[in-house]
């Protein structure tokens, strides 16, 4: 049973130097209250953070910029990437920012600017701009390591297909797979023009700080381009794995095709002689053998003949 | 047998503070006239509202817009989606949506106005823009409940593929769920352009409403991008389905090799003991012990041959 | 045998309030000579409208413009869709059409102004513009019955694939109307270049007479709509054909080992018993049932086995 | 064995009213000495002459214009699609074209215009920029008659593939021609930016010229969407086989299930009777009539449950 | 064991007229300290050389240009093509070479530099942006014969795909090279934006030096091309697989079909004058003859209605 919701609003604040960097994970309508009172944003702003799955985008205000971003998480519960959706208000002396539910790259660096000094005077000092690029950049680069995981369990997908021992298994690998890739696809494709739009919106950023916004652009890309490549990679690995399982069909029905072949035409000549008519040789020791040869012959010119024309 | 048409004009209108909202619903020819007469719209524009589907567009004018939208409606008759079409004219202080079949977010929100004060004087107060704003929204938003029922047969989908009671329902559902799919994207595919030109066109918009328009466009890219999605979705599901079937078919055809392998053989050595010559042991009983243990020898040797060859 | 060509040009004129549409159908030789006489085009115009399959396009001079277009046209000799292709010549005060084969839309067009003062007065008193849009867009418009007759077609095939009696002829049918899909996109993917190039070329067209090319541009852009959303319908129906055939063969293979997984090892026990040798009750009937009796028991003990490795 | 290579330059020269048409066919190093003493193009151009496989592409200097373009030439030795790559030099009063290797309509026009004073003069007369588009024209339009004949192929390839006797030289004469056609796409697809690049440099073009360089882009454009068009063609055709093969494959299947329904359990029955133990009805003649009843039976029986359940 | 890290800097450095090249393979910790001693670059840029796998891009600064590009190397310990990334920076008196591992075109070119004096002189005259030009075309050129062979193994595979010893080996080989052309293009992809900002960035470059830069580019955009034609080849070619092991299946089911067909039925008339009842004719050698006779008409009635069916 969920414990009843605690009537106090769930705001976290670390402040620095006039900047101050806000965390409400999981925002209830009591947050919203505390937001209303304290910030003057944009109804369909409130709107947009709790209401469910907005797209990500990035909405210029006169005092303020409203961030929408999405990041895949994985759910080991139901064995599944969700996308997690991070709402992020920045103006010139805060960042507000509202995980709807928690984004473990995002906890970490908030933890790490509350206990260490260093790190919050390193991340505050030069405005909310460069504090906004430091939250992003950590949250695209989680990516990472999910991306490179999948890249080892395609090479271990595409090692199985040819083994001899392929098994039912390998389709629902592969499948499932394929559903990662995709669902990992539906997340970040918005997103990359969220973030382009980040980069060309250049506010609350000083000086030399938009090369920073790029740099988190081009990783977005490249986990872009690594999708891509992880698309074609396996819808290869499936039009393999259906050859190879065509291969196998065949290579079973030329086996099962090599023994009627042989066996029939053997068991007719047995069949013919054990007719209760009378047989030629009936009851002589003789016919025995001379039928056996006769099947030796039958078997090695069938043998021989299906050999040519590449059956067997 | 319908009714005979009513002589009189199925015009429904609501007035609030100088703006009038008129809905007509499936337009007939004694609505026509009635319009003709009140107001002086392009003859091009009547004819499209009197013909049948129109490619959704927005039309600007000296004087007012012209807009066709189409939405997606579930026909349960006949288990299909349709695309219904609702034309739109909007001036500085009328709104006139003819919708061409009942569309029940429409219809909610015309009732909710005529019915309830607030609402009224909430979506009548501030202009043409916001009223056209929230009518375009409510029919928008009407998708989300549709394509969150479709998102849920695929996962079905996806977790009967494996099932081993896989029958020939799942490749009729496959290919239903796929077809509703592609209709649903036939629909809203031309519909993307006309709500990007709604908001560029920022007549009868005041101040900061333009955020509004963007709001839709979101809305309707996010419907786009989980059709997309869909999309792939359900063509990894079919390419898996096919891997699957192929799969059985294998397992099939080796259990059938297996038998045949196995018994033929077994059968033609039985035959060759039947034909009425002098066969050896003829009448003994060791003779019918020692064939049987043949049978088992050459059984055990062919299955230990296959076995090693992968066939078994 | 055809005709002997006769020796005057076949042009036919209707002239009205100083506006002239000269019609020349599968213009020869000797129209050519009468066309270089009265007007003065660029040589290139003239090649081109003698030489076959131009690609449809607008070439602007300045005295007139010259204009492409192909339009579909079925072919019921070879039930086949071709492309027949229209010359148009448009100046100030004079619309030479040259259609390269009867074109039946056009046809209708000229004839009823040709006949009818109001048709007539109607199209010809706006100018050449107005006559220019009439003609494309009556020619434009003939493609809709077309498409729907597609549709339904589409409909029928989607419903006989899960027909039980599936035959050959689905295949031959979806491969035409495939083929048929592709060669319609053939003629009109190439025009709708042509016909945006048209609206954005406004000469000869005054006031606000370019809202009508804008409302071709509608009718061409769905046209190609349909016949995209055609290509997915049929691209899935393939696709769903596909599966139905495998799941057909993976149907009968199941009966097919069950036949042969029962009756298979029954014949042997059958077989051993009728060896020559001395078997256990020879002669005696209560071994008659006896094996019959084991045959029983070894056919449910299969059917059970195989039954539980979902076999059967 | 190949003959000395000559040690006089292969240089090829029309000149008429000043404008000069230098043409070398499989340039060498010594025409490269003699094009280096008597004009001075860039370093980098030599080098592309000389080296294998350029792109097509336009280059501008200041004095002359560098054109490479690439035409599909058949190679009947080994029934393949190869790229005749043809270099070009343009200034205002010459234009070299060096082949690397025999293209017969560049052949063509210069034996003409070497032979034929009145089609010298129709060329030369109006300056580089109109050669240089005949020439490029004439190669240009050489792909017709290539893609008529690709377009026969198919639609023989068409028919056959429903044809009875389908066979596997089907399988690949629709690889050939698919290889056929990407080798197709693969040269014409860098060559359309080029023309389009040669139809935005209006260098020594004069006057109207424009217009041609255009023609060119048609017909290079028209060349293109051909391909395209096979493209989709050859694919529908791959997997319209494909259905077909499938349909085969299930046909011959059910006349395989068909026969061992029905063949085996009459054999299991004969096979009991001829067992070595007291048969009901042994040695008696009804028993014989009574058991081919039987099968009759079994027989009827078997077809009108499989008929039923649609099997045969 | 690897040697322990030398503690001194592995900077190479030629130097020459003012302009130094100075080449760091594998750079380490200790050149990071080398490089920020004597350079003052951005430490982005230096956090992206110590980084893996960034993204080719150039970024532009007011002292220098920092490029990262990638290039594909075979590494024949595992066959398979990985990207070596290399770092660039270039200033007006300095070209900074880091490859992340050895690659031969650089080594080659750097040692060439080193030892020749005259190529030093070639190199390095003309400035740091003809020096950057001639490296980055000397890696973008080793990709060529990287193709040819790529090409190479494709026209092998074709036609071993038509060989009767069609063996599983084949499918493998499709595979292998299909992921090997997926891997190629996930390193080119990316390059080709870098290489045009490379070009568009004319930076260090003095006066006709900008074709040079289209040069690679054009080098660039041919390896991309002959890619998108490789994939092409390599899908024509799976799907061609597929049809002829389709076909070869129908081949073996047709023999195996043909089989059963003509000796089931015999074996079921010799199987019933096999049965211990009192057949016609037991014991007669007129029988034997006469049973053998009808067997022989079953046969030849079952093969020509087979025939007629086109199963045989």
């Amino acid at each position: 049973v969920p414990a009843a919701e605690p009537d106090t609003p769930n705001v976290e604040v670390i402040e620095f130097e006039g900047l101050r960097w806000i965390n409400i994970e999981r925002p209830r309508a009591i947050d919203r209250a505390w937001l209303e009172e304290h910030y003057d944003f944009h109804p369909l702003d409130y709107e947009d953070v709790f209401s469910r799955n907005q797209r990500p985008k990035v909405d210029e205000y006169d005092g303020y910029l409203f961030v929408v971003l999405h990041f895949p998480v994985f759910d080991k519960r139901v064995n599944r990437l969700n996308a997690a959706e991070v709402d992020i208000f920045v103006g010139p002396d805060f960042l507000i920012t509202l995980p709807n539910e928690p984004l473990q790259p995002l906890e970490y660096l908030y933890e790490r600017c509350r206990t260490n000094e260093d790190t919050r005077e390193d991340l505050f000092s030069k405005g909310a701009g460069y504090l906004l690029y430091k939250v992003v950049d950590a949250c695209v680069d989680a990516s990472f390591p999910m991306l490179r995981k999948m890249g080892l369990k395609l090479e271990r997908l595409e090692e199985s297909i040819f083994d001899e021992e392929a098994n039912r298994e390998i389709v629902r690998d592969l499948s499932n797979a394929k559903q990662e890739i995709i669902n990992f696809r539906k997340i970040v494709r918005p997103q990359r023009t969220a973030l382009k739009d980040l980069e060309r919106t250049k506010r609350y950023v000083t000086g030399g700080m938009h090369i920073y916004f790029d740099d988190i652009n081009d990783a977005s890309e490249r986990v872009w381009d690594m999708l891509e490549n992880f698309k074609e990679v396996i819808e290869g690995l499936e039009a393999t794995n259906e050859s190879v399982l065509s291969h196998n069909l065949n290579d079973i029905l030329r086996v099962l095709t090599a023994f009627s072949v042989i066996m029939l035409p053997l068991t007719l000549i047995a069949s013919v002689w054990g007719m209760n008519v009378h047989v030629p040789g009936e009851g002589t020791v003789h016919a025995f053998w001379a039928i056996l040869g006769l099947m030796v012959v039958v078997l090695i010119g069938m043998v021989t003949w299906f050999r040519r024309r590449g059956w067997l």
